[in-house]
């Protein structure tokens, strides 16, 4: 079916589907630029029934397993353990805890900057790569260029229903002319500033048969790359990492983030729990809806744990 | 004008708003449930225009003041510095960090689950203090109970605009019949579901001098409380941390979050920047917008960090 | 041979063995008070060769294993990477970190305060259990009461040694019978002041074929406890977490913390790397030295991570 | 009196006083391989009279201050709040604690490992910079090199006392000719394996006037460091953090650090509290003793909160 592109020519991506310079030099948004005050009524449209789905997993501190490289901390400040006893009763007790994470990895529902990925010594739009230095964070491309919220139409791209299966084998990407097919029997037309929302099935997966990473999972291919260009996409979405794993390649693992990010300035949200969107949209009979997103504007930070919310 | 009811009275309001039991011996969830499919469709109505307003601030890791008690802490795993050296020499590198963070307090814009509060060794609901403990955090009330995201109308309750003042000095708070002044001013009706945001002009204050408390702030008083119960209100918001301080009472400091929280079932978003949203507003002649909250569903947390859109 | 006490005989240890109120009712420095400067004389003369053993295992960040609660961490501030790029460009660069860590449990070596343990409700010397809390800590018992560092004689218990075995089978501990013959065979007499330090041949074992924990390991037997409050231990430790599990009891899985530590006031090195310090024992034909610990006096902790050293 | 040498003098001093190659071309121990067993053995000799020192300032983390840039945590996992209390009632309670801190900074007391410093873009012996990375932290010249554990003759080096005033004043150094002067009348004579310890008095100007900071402290002048490379000093320590700000040159802010550690291969401890010692030597008319420095061997770390222990 769809050939995969050659290494090479993905390597040239880097240039071809550059959007460097676009919004000018100093620009730091990104595919962002592509949402339009117009784009967020045309989403807003969408959402009329009052129904809203998370798209996020349960951040869960005492998680391990294949997918988990640090656990995130809860530390608990004040609790109502005790409250009446001794010293320290007080009749009323305002419980405040510590919680900490690494939010990038396969677990945690997460929105990437375009910060998260430094390609031959430099970010998206050129920005030098030591502008992510260990004492300041990203001093470019932070995810505080998001902070001020986004709401854009979103896309369900939903493989394993399109081809009749629970989900996607780990290894087995989603290639352009797949995608085309999907988006043609969905009913959709991508335009500027979409999301595109990948749907491999692995979060049924990973409720019926446990969360696994040995390698191997299921994504974009980097096939897809020029189409999220030429449309205009401004954001891409999957229910993994979105990297197809693995890539196909033998040096370059990570096309979609080092392209996708770097030389397109797309925003990606990885890990997202999308099995109650697919059946909300199974019952809509649509598979576009309001899409809203609100990172933390934390200084310096590549990207944000995220609740996506979609409304219809 | 309003009388500040009495210290007896507030305390009595912890038996008399009570919605204990309301929807069942087990809810954790208080007054949300009064956010029904109806309640958003009509929110979703309000978000016409395609403008959207965050009412967060930014996450200062560097941030010290006298509103600071824990640092926020940001520290990077991965950077883009020297990525072309030695044995650590690689083409894409993918920056991380670890955020950590307590939110609660003065500063970080905040959601609070019910599990905030324990009053008189209860929470919310009935629930027993010792459910949050140091070992596994809030067992009940936690803000996973929010995990499904909220929409509902917001309404901002501009107190500054309604006074002529640039803002309400410290210690001035906003009482029941000023409340009721201000929504005739604005044309609203306050009504089940709704949440209400209350400016004081703080961050305004905050932008021109710098951040404050000296065991100070303005806020809403205590009389308004009987307001939220009877008009079905599911959510308050402010500018500062939702009380007035001081509260006027001898022993009661923090009436809005011990009966508002513990017996209403209220959930409060504090330390709202309202200062964006206050001038779309007056410019746009209309309080009211569709308000999203996508608090993280992190296990066992009394919140999230929020960056709460409104959308009109 | 050793016939295990029976779990009543235990329990009533709590009052026979009691420190309680011997060095006053406000002590909080427990076993700790029999540490003379005389003790600390006779310690001193044993160093005599020139020789420092440390007893402590690394301490790994990248750590995961069955004994792994809570990986400790290491976050850099500042690195060599890239000291020459752009506006980063510094001649000189000092590099630094955060480290944090939960040290309690069975992996990283460390020192028991006495606010480690409550037991009914209390901790040693009667000061209730809430004094050790979310919002300070433990504000009795603290580690910074050994603050000015512990200079007493070692003696090392080579039980393996004794049995002619490369280590204790997990779940088989030293009874007191055991005890004085490995002793008798050492030709040492324990005295007032002196820390008694158990190997078990664990931190062999570990080495040999990787660290394992499935709920059993070997330890002290709880028929000990008599002879550390008969002879005036101030110190005990071991290559474990002290205990045997199974303890042998029912209900009561941690005599030798709950009664060494809460009545008798024991301190408690836990995690011990012995190898070396055997090794050297067996070397010089003397199992008695001088032991230093120099525990960090981090207000309100429990204890402390610690690199206990062995002079001889 | 003493000429400060030039910013010339004080550069070249990084060929000069190497150490580079001195131990080999992989060593990561530096000076410290100065320390024999015959010095330690001499050094155990001084203690004789059963008496310990702390040099450790407490871990305070409330603490805040001009000297604190980053707050020590402490949060508790386990506490005795409520033990008896509903489903978490427990028998026994182990409390426990998550420590974290960053120990390099003004204020506590800690050890410096070669790979602390970075400059002219090698470490210590010509490891290059990127050895300290943020994902592996130091990879050479790490605090682990040290975790045998330090026993070494230790000398008080008292410049108020010799100068007759409570203390220097911040940007007051000690120059080699004070340094001189001051051993002589202390009668002591400094040699191979040493660690010098400069008193300066601000443990005292802390404890009297509270912590200080503002661009001003009281250290070692660069004229200092010929001497510690000619006598084969092998640690060096201060009650501040060593060096003398203002430096006295134009760019050279950190010459103790910048050629002591990368050049000469020092280890320091910075933040000493030897205002007890002072007071000790005082006392026996002696101003030398037994250092025992047990640092944490906590790997790829480049220091160690410590708590170095004067033996005499």
């Amino acid at each position: 079916m769809s050939a995969l592109p050659t290494e090479d020519e993905v390597r040239a991506y880097a240039k071809t589907l550059s959007n460097w310079g676009r919004w000018g030099k100093d620009d730091e948004r990104g595919a962002l630029n592509l949402i339009t005050e117009a784009k967020r009524k045309e989403a807003m449209g969408l959402a009329r029934n009052g129904q809203v789905v998370s798209l996020a997993w349960d951040i869960d501190p005492a998680g391990t397993g294949p997918d988990v490289k640090a656990q995130p901390q809860r530390y608990m400040l004040r609790t109502g353990q005790g409250a009446t006893e001794g010293e320290h009763a007080e009749r009323q007790v305002a419980c405040a805890e510590f919680t900490g994470l690494v939010f990038h990895g396969r677990r945690i529902t997460h929105f990437d900057a375009p910060s998260h990925i430094v390609y031959d010594g430099k970010m998206y739009n050129g920005h030098a790569g030591h502008y992510v230095n260990s004492e300041h964070g990203a001093e470019r491309n932070a995810v505080t260029n998001a902070r001020g919220g986004i709401v854009t139409r979103g896309i369900l791209v939903d493989a394993p229903r399109h081809r009749g299966v629970p989900w996607l084998e780990p290894g087995d990407g989603v290639h352009r002319d797949e995608l085309e097919a999907i988006l043609l029997a969905e009913g959709v037309t991508v335009g500027e500033g979409d999301a595109l929302l990948l749907r491999t099935g692995y979060g049924r997966s990973r409720l019926e048969q446990g969360p696994e990473f040995e390698g191997k999972q299921s994504g974009w291919g980097a096939g897809c790359l020029p189409l999220f260009k030429e449309r205009g996409v401004s954001i891409i979405g999957c229910d993994t990492s979105g990297e197809t794993h693995p890539s196909g390649y033998k040096e370059f693992r990570g096309p979609i983030h080092g392209i996708g990010i770097a030389a397109i300035g797309l925003w990606l949200v990885d890990n997202l729990q999308l099995e109650d969107l697919a059946k909300t949209c199974e019952a809509r009979r649509t598979w576009e809806f309001a899409l809203v997103l609100a990172p933390l504007p934390f200084i310096g930070a590549t990207g944000s744990a995220i609740n996506p919310l979609a409304l219809l």
